[in-house]
C-alpha cells in the first residue's frame, strides 16, 4: 500500500535521530517538509527529491505529501523534534480523507522538552507540562489559562516558542502569570539551538527568565517547587531523596 | 575524565534508540541498570559486564554506577524511554556529590508519551501534561491536584504508571477526577508494551477508560476537548483546521 512516514528528526543532528527515523528516510523516494528541516537531512541523501513549502504553508505541505503518497511514491514528511508534538502528524490525519487511502506511519522522535532537558540536567524528572507560547493557532487566553493551571499545581514546565520577533514580550507575560503562584527564585533554564551548532544554555531564576532575551530557537524550562541547582545543573527530584 | 552516561533507550526495541544512545553503549565498559532494561541491550554486547540491582533499589543502582565511573571506568546507566522523565538522571545528580568528580552526560530518548502517541495517531499535538499515577514517591493528593489542574485547563494528558497490582483502582480514581471537568465522551487511548512484542492499543472514551483493565506496561492518553477519532486514530488538532 502507498506509504507516508511522518518522521520526527529529533533536535537536528543526525546522532539524535532514531534508527527507525533513519530507516524511514532511507526507504522514502521523496522527502517533504519545511526547508529548515529538510535541509538537515537532504545532505544524507544526495539526489533524492525534496519537496518543500515556505513557513506557515503547512496545509499545502501536507496535501503535497499525501498526494505524492496516494500517487504511489513512498514519502517521508520530516518534522523537527517529534512528529506529533506541534508537528505535522495531526494535520496529515486531518487531510488524509481528501485522498485515496495511504498507509500513514508516525515515527516518533526526541522532542525539545527531552533534548533540552538533557542539556540542562534533569529538569523534567517529575510531572510536567509542555506549553507553546505561540498564539498563531491558539488564543492567548487559552495559553494563559494553561500557564495558570500548570503553576497552581506545581508542574515543571517546558515552554516551546517562548518568543519571536513579533511576540517579543510573550515570555515576560508568561512569566508574570507563573509568578502569581511560583516563587521568583524558582529554578529555570533555557537552551538555544539544542544539539546544533551554537548550542547555548543557561540556568537562572524565574525572575531572571522574565528578563531574558529568548528567540524562536530557544526552549525554556521552569522548575517545580523542589527543583534545585546542583553542581551547575537544573535538577528536579523524583522523590527518592526521602529514602536517603 | 571519568565518564557516566545516563542513557534513554526509548520504548525498548533497538530501532527506536538514537544513534547517540547506541554510541554511548558502545563506548561504555560497563552497563548498569534495572534488569528489565539491561536485558534489552545486553544481547547487543556479549561479554560486556552488566551491573544490576532489583526493582526499587534505585539509590544503590546509581551509587554503584557512580562508584564505578569514579573508579575510572566508562559507565552507561540505562533507562527505558527518556533518561530524565521518571528516569535515573535526577538521582545520579543528587548522589554525585558523594563521589570523586565524574563527567555526567544525559542521553535523551523517546519517552512513552511520544512512542505511545505515535501508535495511537497524534493525541499530543497540542499542549499536554505528563503525570505519573504512582504514589510510591508522590502523595496521592499531589497527583490528584495535578489531574484536576490538567482537566480544568483542557490539557491533553499522558498517564504513566496507570495501574499495578497494588494500585488496581488508581486509573479509575484518576478518571473520576478528570470526569469532574472533562466530558465522558472525551477521546482517550492506551498502548500496552509500546514498540515491544505483544504491543496492543485501543482508542476509547474517558468513561470507557475508567473501566479499562490496564497494568504497569501501559501508558494511557486523555484527549482535550477537540481531540477526535479520525479513521481509527486519536487525533488532537493543532489549530490549522481554522485555515481549511
Amino acid at each position: 500500500m502507498n506509504k507516508l512516514y511522518v518522521v520526527g528528526l529529533g533536535p537536528g543532528n543526525p546522532a539524535q535521530m532514531t534508527y527507525q527515523a533513519r530507516a524511514a528516510l532511507d526507504e522514502a523516494e521523496v522527502l517533504c517538509g519545511y526547508t529548515v528541516y529538510t535541509d538537515l537531512v537532504a545532505p544524507l541523501y544526495p539526489g533524492k527529491p525534496v519537496l518543500t513549502t515556505p513557513m506557515r504553508r503547512e496545509i499545502d505541505r501536507c496535501r503535497m505529501a499525501l498526494e505524492r503518497a496516494a500517487g504511489g511514491e513512498t514519502v517521508a514528511m520530516v518534522c523537527s523534534g517529534d512528529a506529533g508534538v506541534y508537528g505535522m502528524a495531526c494535520l496529515i490525519y486531518q487531510l488524509a480523507g481528501e485522498f485515496p487511502p495511504v498507509d500513514i506511519e508516525i515515527v516518533p522522535g526526541v522532542t525539545a522538552a527531552l533534548s533540552g532537558a538533557a542539556v540542562l540536567g534533569a529538569p523534567l524528572s517529575h510531572d510536567f507540562c509542555v506549553i507553546s507560547l505561540s498564539d498563531l493557532l491558539t488564543p492567548w487566553e487559552q495559553i494563559a489559562r494553561r500557564l495558570r493551571a500548570a503553576a497552581e499545581a506545581d508542574f515543571c514546565i517546558a515552554l516551546y516558542n517562548p518568543a519571536s520577533r513579533k511576540r517579543a514580550d510573550y515570555l515576560r507575560r508568561a512569566c508574570d502569570i507563573l509568578l502569581e503562584k511560583k516563587a521568583p527564585e524558582t529554578v529555570c533554564g533555557y537552551v538555544r539551538n539544542i544539539g546544533r551548532e551554537g548550542q547555548q544554555s543557561q540556568i537562572l531564576s524565574l525572575a531572571e527568565l522574565r528578563e531574558a532575551q529568548l528567540d524562536m530557537f530557544c526552549t525554556a524550562f521552569v522548575g517545580n517547587g523542589q527543583t534545585a541547582r546542583l553542581a551547575g545543573r537544573m535538577v528536579t527530584p523524583r522523590g527518592y531523596e526521602a529514602k536517603l
